[in-house]
């Protein structure tokens, strides 16, 4: 999917929501137990529920890789029933040495054929570039997570003051465009988010940590937003495990419903 | 598997051989794409030749992903024929927040058995702790690798002078310990691997790069190893790719005896 594509998208369902397919067996609502694929059965019914709101889909492939081969049976399943129209996003944190990484690249966007996946910067370059040879495809790079970790490495400064995730910004505006490189950027900080847009800005962020992990959307909207929206903010359990009875994609769709409402007016406000 | 058995394993053998399992489809000997699994029959017979001398197989987990869902029963079949005695790694280099890395956890210590998986540290405690609670298995952290991206942000200074990776290395201490912590330490700069020694003198260090990428053996005993030996030293294509006829598995045995008795030799010298 191209940038055009993807703003065509948001613009058409006035909502920049991103749903997180974080599939726990331990979570869903029972009575999903007794079919042949409980993963599948609760995803596909989400995606019929929430398709209306939202822009990308974010299956966490943890919970897949959790489940053996067959979790990857169930993962290529999930990926053909997200309308095709639909960002997708395998949320698996690769990163590994060059011709590594060009088998991680082939395993998500040929075997599967994910939108993109996100990557992990530690390695460098050739451990990111990879994934930006195929056409249409893009890399997530961690830069600055939303997780209570964060802090141990990535904001320390350099010699200039610069903290790393600046430096992981920087560094990787000459691996990839606007085109095919967005970033992850953690929604607990709102101030942050803004330094990040002055650093890049027309990449688009992948916001995860509203909702659940405590970060505010019009703070998300007010630091981040660009011309081209430039936000794909995730929401995972708050949709995803509203409810744990036979309601449950009802009410995944409300609160889908209820996000993608908020998104238009902040789309209005600020694009 | 504890350090002391480990270690037990090295002195028996006299070797800190790792064969590193990089299976490609295509490279393997071209006779055994007629097989029912070529990637199984080829890591089935690497192993039966090399098992006299190395004390550690590492499957890389991306050539086996890229296979789909087959590549993962093939996995779990090469990780069955390992002998139980003989240390195995998950070259997986995962890494998320809290309740994910649980989860890779659990896909490649319950699902599967390794002893270890390998990590990447950039976001930080949470993203590396939930690999530590499980008994006697292992993380090896990525600290200094040894690919050209390695520069790119693991030697930048802090506002101190200490580069990126000593902070992994001091941070990471806090985790775990010696008995369930290893790092991913690149044999491309000898000097280096004896600064990191000085900073964990207790840790295991995995060192790839000898060989293809272009490390010393000698240089890497005498700045790396302690008096548990300390190193696994992986050498990969060396090994697995040194013939790509039907020979190959017999030349695998001759490569990694040649590894093992040098190796003999600096245990000799240092231990």
């Amino acid at each position: 999917m191209t940038r055009a594509e993807l703003f065509s998208q948001i613009q058409q369902k006035s909502s920049f929501l991103c749903v997180g397919l974080d599939a726990d067996l331990a979570k869903i609502p029972t009575h999903l137990k007794s079919e042949a694929d409980p993963i599948y059965s609760f995803c596909k019914e989400i995606i019929e529920e929430t398709a209306d709101y939202a822009v990308a889909y974010k299956p966490n492939i943890a919970f897949f890789e959790a489940l053996g081969p067959k979790g990857w049976e169930t993962l290529q399943k999930v990926l053909e029933f997200i309308p095709k129209d639909i960002f997708t996003i395998a949320d698996a944190k690769r990163g590994d040495i060059g011709n590594t990484s060009k088998l991680y690249a082939k395993a998500f966007f040929e075997q599967m054929n994910f939108d993109s996946v996100t990557v992990a910067p530690y390695m460098g370059a050739d451990s990111v570039t990879p994934f930006l040879e195929f056409e249409n495809k893009w890399v997530i790079l961690l830069a600055l997570t939303s997780n209570a970790g964060s802090m141990d490495f990535q904001l320390i400064k350099d010699e200039n003051g610069k903290p790393l995730y600046q430096s992981v910004l920087e560094k990787s505006q000459e691996w990839g465009s606007p085109e095919n490189l967005m970033y992850v950027v953690g929604a607990t900080r709102g101030e942050l988010i803004g330094e990040v847009r002055k650093l890049v800005p027309d990449n688009f962020f992948l916001v995860p940590g509203v909702g659940a992990q405590g970060g505010s959307l019009a703070e998300v909207a007010k630091y981040g937003m660009n011309s081209s929206c430039g936000l794909l903010v995730n929401s995972s359990r708050g949709i995803i495990y509203a409810s744990s009875e036979r309601d449950f994609a009802k009410v995944a769709r409300s609160e889908a419903k209820k996000l993608q409402v908020e998104m238009t007016s902040l789309l209005e406000q600020y694009l």
